[in-house]
């Protein structure tokens, strides 16, 4: 008899950007002639540049003849890649080697696929406010989760509770959705609670291409003994327009071991049982990402996410609201003005100014009163959005 | 404290395909100028069709500018492409809705994605020889297995032992690997067994595209009743050549139900939890494999392989040797000749032919004694060594 894996029946209902997704839906049924200014999801605006679409038409070229054709691919990812990857974090100061990185589709896919290593009794503990498949990935392993709230007091930031005893450690910094970055010494913090406690940190650093203060950490592998305790997964998403492309990679150092397993061994073998690899064409787009010229190309880019979060910044700086992030992140998370609850004043955006956000309520119950805006948008549209956000608070 | 996914420990330290790696690279070391005439892993060697190679630097374009940019994507696969493969369902009168196939990053990623589903004290069933892949899979997550021995006697194509009540059952035809392919009738025994067991079949139809005998099913939705216990499972690798490109995709009714859990409902919600889908490039690849143009160019290049199968077939069938597969199926199952185990075999053709196929024994115990032929090589190669084939058995 087949047994379902009953853990997706405690998952909860409803999804936070299907919620949205509904109400957008509802007001341009009313309003057909309405233009939205969208700065909800994280998704990114520009194209991508020039160096990966050369790289890509050159990758499917060779797919056309036999003598340049790849077939069966190493399922850990193509060995140039990783060796780029390496000397990425090399040229950074931080020692790694090529085959502690290991290709990924996405970090959406590999936070999901990390947990296999893991016994399903570990306890995870979520920093909230957080991405909502965090939680929900390990709800469906059946995984008990922990949560630790941050606040405006904590900066968003939270530190190690010394009551809590996890054996798996969320962080994403640069946050999402809070924009926060934490600095050398809370990660060492972090670290010295994951070396008592005997747990491994899953450290998300998306946002990692962000961070312009040379003081932050764009690696938990920055901090000393990070080798020891933390995984950090990586995705070219947000540093390189990938979201509908879809690559990562993970960085699983070869000294992280627990109860007598090594969780390097481990993945190796989960990997060549359990995928056949990255497309050969995205794993060469991912070359170009990293070469002298595509490093150039995306810093353009960044500059202009960057340069629109300066623009939303500016808005809420003259309107005098409460808000962190922007600086390292393209992320802004502000408090809602006037006792709004976060689902309040998104309607009221929506209704109001016609431009769209992400209610703060949908990452966890501690980021009720706060609205999360991106600034992935297109520059013309994110000075409107501010111009009408800073008139709307001002009123 | 973090504890690890235990079972890891209970897998088996080495793989078939890395051993025989080590053999020929020891092989290659003695004899740096041999040149070895390669049917051995299942990889394909025509380069992608024209077709395909079209609309994936189409992709790429579209990818370099504003207008045609895409970013995330429906996690479940782009619906041009979903609607695509019901019809190619459709035109062969299985009806299947666009929203009952999810597109995948190939079989072998999916085959333990899908796992996730199941509880893991649900029995799986193997029919061995098998996919190594199919048993690890399940080690790796601690689910019991329970095998089915196939052999000359049952045509290598077993039937519903009745005393073993197992809750999901692996069936894989055209079979990897020994090229057998279940009948209608013989399907309908194994959903009428999973009917009363309340279990689930997992059909593994990677190489249904090989059928060319019109009386053999190509997929197990052809049988009545399969809609509501089976999941099919399908692959872009063989049929189209993807195997280095990837892409791959599930079909999963909305009728799949056990205790009260509607598995279509949950697979949507893992999805959505745990990927953020495959690579627009690859999926658009994907939607010209089945344009009237595509389909055209894969059957030439699977006529180039099936008439590598009839050159092997006809050489073992001049040296008076037994064998299944090759008919309806790249791959051919041969008996070692003279007692020879599936190993000792293999030295003597790779050290007696410079031929190199892979022992059966690697497939599960009963496969011991005999030896996998794949049809994927370059016809002038596999003409030669079915020509030194034929002369070494007839020695």
């Amino acid at each position: 008899m087949v047994i379902p894996n009953h853990h997706y029946a405690d998952l909860k209902g409803s999804y936070l950007f299907r919620g949205i997704s509904e109400r957008i839906q509802q007001y341009l049924r009313q309003n057909p002639d309405a233009h939205l200014l969208r700065l909800g999801i994280g998704d990114v605006s520009l194209p991508l540049c020039p160096a990966v679409i050369e790289a890509m038409h050159k990758a499917v070229e060779e797919q056309a003849h036999a003598e340049t054709f790849q077939g069966y691919l190493s399922e850990c990812g193509m060995d140039p890649l990783r060796e780029t990857i390496a000397e990425y974090y090399r040229s950074r100061g931080i020692a790694i080697d090529a085959d502690e990185v290991f290709v990924s589709s996405g970090a959406s896919d590999e936070l999901g696929d990390i947990l296999h290593l893991f016994d399903r009794s570990t306890i995870s503990l979520i920093m909230e406010p957080a991405y909502p498949a965090y939680t929900d990935a390990n709800i469906m392993d059946g995984r008990p989760v922990q949560y630790l709230s941050a606040s405006s007091e904590n900066g968003f930031l939270p530190l190690p509770d010394e009551s809590v005893h996890a054996g798996l450690i969320y962080l994403c910094s640069p946050n999402n959705p809070t924009g926060a970055v934490y600095s050398h010494d809370q990660l060492k913090l972090w670290i010295d609670y994951a070396k008592r406690n005997q747990a491994v940190i899953l450290f998300d650093a998306a946002y990692e291409a962000f961070v312009r203060d040379p003081s932050l950490p764009r690696s938990i592998f920055e901090v000393p003994g990070a080798e020891t305790f933390a995984i950090e997964i990586c995705s070219l998403s947000k540093t390189a327009g990938f979201t509908g492309t879809r690559l990562g990679y993970t960085v699983l150092p070869k000294t992280l071991c627990a109860d007598g397993m090594n969780f390097h061994d481990m993945w190796i073998r989960n990997r060549t049982t359990r995928t056949n690899g990255v497309s050969c064409i995205i794993q060469k787009a991912g070359l170009a990402v990293f070469s002298p010229e595509g490093q150039k190309q995306i810093q353009d880019n960044l500059e202009v996410y960057r340069k629109n979060a300066e623009c939303l910044m500016r808005a809420l700086d003259e309107a005098g609201i409460w808000y962190c992030g922007g600086k390292n992140s393209p992320y802004i998370w502000m408090k809602c003005p006037s006792g709004c609850t976060s689902w309040e004043f998104f309607d009221r955006l929506l209704n109001e100014i016609q431009v769209i956000g992400t209610p703060g309520s949908g990452f966890g119950p501690c980021g009720e009163g706060y609205f999360r805006l991106s600034a992935f948008g297109d520059a013309g549209e994110i000075a409107e959005a501010s111009s009408r956000l800073k008139q709307f608070l001002l009123r």
